[in-house]
């Protein structure tokens, strides 16, 4: 092995300040941490700027991936620099990648849209969802989490390199788009009985607030899933994954 | 309004004691903490020891709820006080309920056990969806998450008032139930094609390790959700919400 050149200061600081969107944006990066995320990076098309890993990390992937640069640092270093509180044996920056625009006049397949869903985290656990159920395209209203947040990314398990989330004016698609749309609401239609089509939208609203009034004209069919007890709602991720589960059932 | 006693020293100590499993054990006490939550527990059956809240809140509950002690304390004081970070417009000492003890003979309807999940957030996820949908038990291996846990009874959002988990030896319970046991495993029948039935238990493993090797010859039915896209996996509290949400398609 190589003797690596340790992590600097100045990279410690690059690596802090990519925890803020403004610096996210500015420099068209973002971070994915720990383990498993770096590892599903590394097998992924995006483009690795650097890795800052531990020297077993390093030592385990270096060989197989001899394009990417790592930097070496201890644990506590790593601890230091990284926005999160666990997972501290690797931090790679990356290129927020360019991907194909949404276009309402072309999208097929199952397309989930996001209103005004604010939590990283349960922006990053609807990703992994979108993975596992073969979502097509995944829309972002502008007031949801940033899809590069690191608590988004950390959420997704591995799964923010499959799954490209768009940030745009969601009534504008709607308005422009011609497949049906599905929105969750409480007291729809039962998400057991409902007629999902092969090429649809799904819109799901904020927990707090559900779907914004702007767009209930452009949903042409209210869905609910059917409660049996008292509790009064479930969290917006769990609602998703649910209603996608059904999607498939009818459209597999 | 009377004017109430300030939080003491000792009560604060007291609070933060029951951050402890060991101290909740001996004192057969927990703590039900944020606005949410204390407000689900005063419409609950459950025997609240004190309310330690902030003068609005107190104005705005005690005339409601006149066998309450409420004690006055400000913001501050309540985070310090506090075992979680956020939430601390009130904090409730609560008696840990007596319950009905699980009986594998008779015990009917739809039984939800968990096997090793021993994240106390996952376990509250699970006890908000065992209330939405209307689970009759749910059954926790003894290394599970503690029910009483402060993450736990924050992440089930008022539910843990009407749901209540019992820790046992799943392997005896199982072996002495004649109820069909389905399990969740990667590889087994569809979801969407399993023949639920009106009483049964359903058993879903730890996120890391799946159900353990040695409830597997216990478990009759291994069901699975199926995938359409690259995820290695789900998390089990959605796992769980999808599958209790395929039962409820069959026998609601």
């Amino acid at each position: 092995m190589i003797a690596k050149d340790p992590i600097s200061k100045n990279q410690i600081k690059h690596i802090r300040a990519l925890g803020q969107k403004k610096q996210r944006t500015q420099l068209g990066q973002f971070l994915v941490q720990g383990e498993k995320n770096v590892r599903e990076l590394l097998d992924s098309n995006l483009t690795v700027v650097n890795v800052f890993a531990t020297q077993s990390f390093i030592q385990e992937f270096e060989s197989q991936y001899p394009k990417v640069h790592f930097v070496q640092a201890d644990e506590n270093t790593l601890a230091k620099a990284s926005t999160l509180v666990s997972n501290n044996a690797a931090i790679a920056v990356v290129n927020i990648p360019q991907f194909d625009v949404a276009d309402p006049k072309r999208d097929t397949g199952l397309i989930l849209a996001l209103d005004g869903v604010s939590d990283p985290g349960n922006l990053g656990t609807i990703i992994r969802l979108a993975d596992w159920f073969g979502v097509n395209k995944l829309l972002l209203s502008e007031d949801c989490a940033d899809p590069f947040n690191p608590k988004t990314i950390s959420a997704t398990m591995g799964s923010f390199s499959r799954v490209h989330a768009e940030k745009l004016n969601l009534a504008h698609y709607l308005e422009s788009s011609e497949l049906p749309v599905f929105g969750a609401y409480l007291g729809g239609e039962s998400v057991h009985s409902a007629g999902f089509r092969s090429d649809m939208i799904l819109v799901m609203g904020s927990e707090s607030h559900g779907i914004r009034p702007q767009l209930e004209s452009l949903i042409n069919n209210k869905i609910t899933i059917e409660g049996f007890g008292q509790a009064e709602s479930l969290n917006v991720a769990m609602a998703a994954g649910i209603i996608l589960d059904n999607v498939r059932r009818i459209i597999s």
